[in-house]
């Protein structure tokens, strides 16, 4: 079968590589993916991807590694002792692997696991690839929702752990700082569960306006407008309940820490690739919270329930259709040159 | 009456100066403070204490001001309207005078307050007086607990707010980075409050000293030891639930984020003068949340009852007693030149 893998920085090719067997207690799922945060494995990797010389501890598998952990797709085979799932049943995957007996797994934060494996990035096979085998633990139905909005589970689950780790009140008011995909994403999402006013604060046009589409109340452009005075005037001096920091820079996390309300939140979704500047003076005074987020875990359902009472418009994230042949060209290399126009591009096996 | 004033940096003399007078709804009271944490001011100051150019914006007041807000005392007169206290009852003062109309006071968050003033550094008298005169809202009856008790309620109730706000549960573990009075009363109260294992990091030895008379279980020297190795073996490589930032130095906050476990807390009660370098992957990849604690807000009561349950030992932190006469070279003087072996002075009437 034909899988996109990654090779090595600026290095991924549509291999043909043998078909992944089921095994008892696995789900063999024909695909549709997303072509969206690998893209920083494509221009800076590897990062997460494991090497020849460090093998994933808990895969035992290093480069190149199938693609893709942003995916749906069919049942094409079960396992044995796999009773509850039909072939042809419509999927989608939370593609973490876990060790199960670190500390954080053996205490039931599994996201936070020793060793956590990401299938489509650390081994396991991936959704960018013709068949992946995964075990049924791991799979999740989606009804009759479209193949194209099942993709977006994966990237929804992380939001949809962001805005829990918020504790988010129905009502209360939020900021995101950095209209990415996931911040996008946390917009859709703090929309959906109730969240009152929803302030996007993100430089590009073009993320501004797919910020309103999908539900933001108010966007502000950081290079032309004073974005802290705006959004105290626009929550009547007490700031915000809640600000996202979707960027991972120094002055994205200050100005998170200046939107937010004294005994606010803060949710630290990014992943800064160095340490940051960080006044605690505001965090004291305030008594602010600051709040670490990472992957999911128990969030796939939740938002599969959300998406299939219509709750979610993520619809116009996808910004492209390509085929898996020209992943490359007209995958990464779009994202990487047009990161403004770009947020999600949907690969069709 | 005499009063230990601040004029500026190394410059507190003691003054006389006139009586004040009650009013309705204030209470008079004869004093026994504590000299502490104003020694920053008398070493650094002015960095709370008013100027002649930028009078405090809710006392209007400027230096001179009277210091001491870590004091106890006894009624000697009481304003029309105050029927609920009686001359000679012993008390204590929560020194903190908020403007009731902000953001924040609205909000129930009177700690935050924008123009928040603390009597015995920003006006309104002080606790350093053979006489201080406050509002009744802000004094608390100690009953029969001995005035030199008294006088460490105000510091004790900072540490009461930072375990509130770590929301401990009893059998909890926590480490206390930084042994000064904050971080020495706060493994005190956390002991009180039920923790569990509580492991004090200070590089002095008297300090770390003080720490297990007070009721530390283990105390770690980071000048000879790797205290990660230690705590994480302490913690059967869970990490600490919680973790209190007491000295404010990057390598103190990365000690906490290293030393909590998977969705554990750091409080931040240091007061930094500069931003720190933070390394913000430990707090995504574990979850942490980071918890900004400021002053106190319905705190001095937890503590009078936990003093007078005899709960809190903290009779080995009182190191040494002075007279006022004497403040500046037995008080200051001995604070700044032998911070290790000092931590509170009492400063007797």
């Amino acid at each position: 079968m034909r899988a996109a893998r990654f090779h090595g920085r600026g290095d991924i090719r549509i291999d043909e590589v043998p078909e992944p067997e089921v095994t008892p207690g696995t789900v063999k799922i024909e695909w549709c993916g997303i072509c969206g945060t690998d893209l920083h494995e494509y221009q800076q990797g590897p990062i997460f991807c494991p090497t020849p010389d460090h093998p994933h501890p808990l895969t035992g598998e290093c480069s190149p590694v199938v693609l893709g952990h942003e995916f749906s797709g069919a049942v094409v085979e079960l396992g044995q002792d796999v009773n509850d799932l039909l072939v042809g049943d419509r999927v989608v995957v939370e593609p973490r692997m876990v060790c199960g007996v670190c500390p954080p797994c053996l205490s039931g934060r599994r996201n936070s696991c020793h060793k956590a494996a990401t299938i489509g990035l650390q081994g396991g096979g991936g959704g960018l690839a013709e068949f992946v085998v995964v075990d049924r633990s791991l799979v999740f139905s989606i009804g009759d929702l479209p193949f194209e909005t099942g993709a977006l589970v994966e990237p929804l689950a992380v939001a949809h752990h962001a805005v829990s780790q918020a504790a988010l009140k129905p009502g209360q008011t939020a900021a995101v700082f950095g209209g990415g995909p996931i911040g996008l994403l946390t917009v859709c999402m703090l929309k959906a569960r109730g969240a009152g006013k929803v302030i996007l604060v993100e430089p590009s046009t073009t993320r501004r306006n797919l910020g309103i589409q999908v539900g933001a109340d108010h966007i502000l452009d950081p290079l032309s407008q004073d974005v802290n005075e705006h959004i105290q005037s626009l929550t009547a001096g007490y700031g915000v309940d809640i600000a996202f920091e979707c960027a991972g820079l120094n002055v994205t996390l200050a100005g998170c820490l200046a939107a937010v309300r004294a005994g606010g939140t803060v949710v630290n979704i990014a992943i800064s690739g160095h340490p940051l500047s960080v006044d605690m003076l505001p965090v004291v005074l305030k008594e602010i919270s600051i709040i670490g987020t990472i992957c999911y875990a128990d969030d796939h359902q939740p938002v599969i329930d959300l998406l299939r009472c219509g709750s979610l418009s993520v619809e116009p994230l996808i910004t492209k259709r390509i085929d898996l042949a020209n992943l490359v060209r007209e995958g990464f290399e779009t994202l990487a040159t047009s990161t403004e126009k770009h947020v999600k591009i949907l690969v069709h096996p």
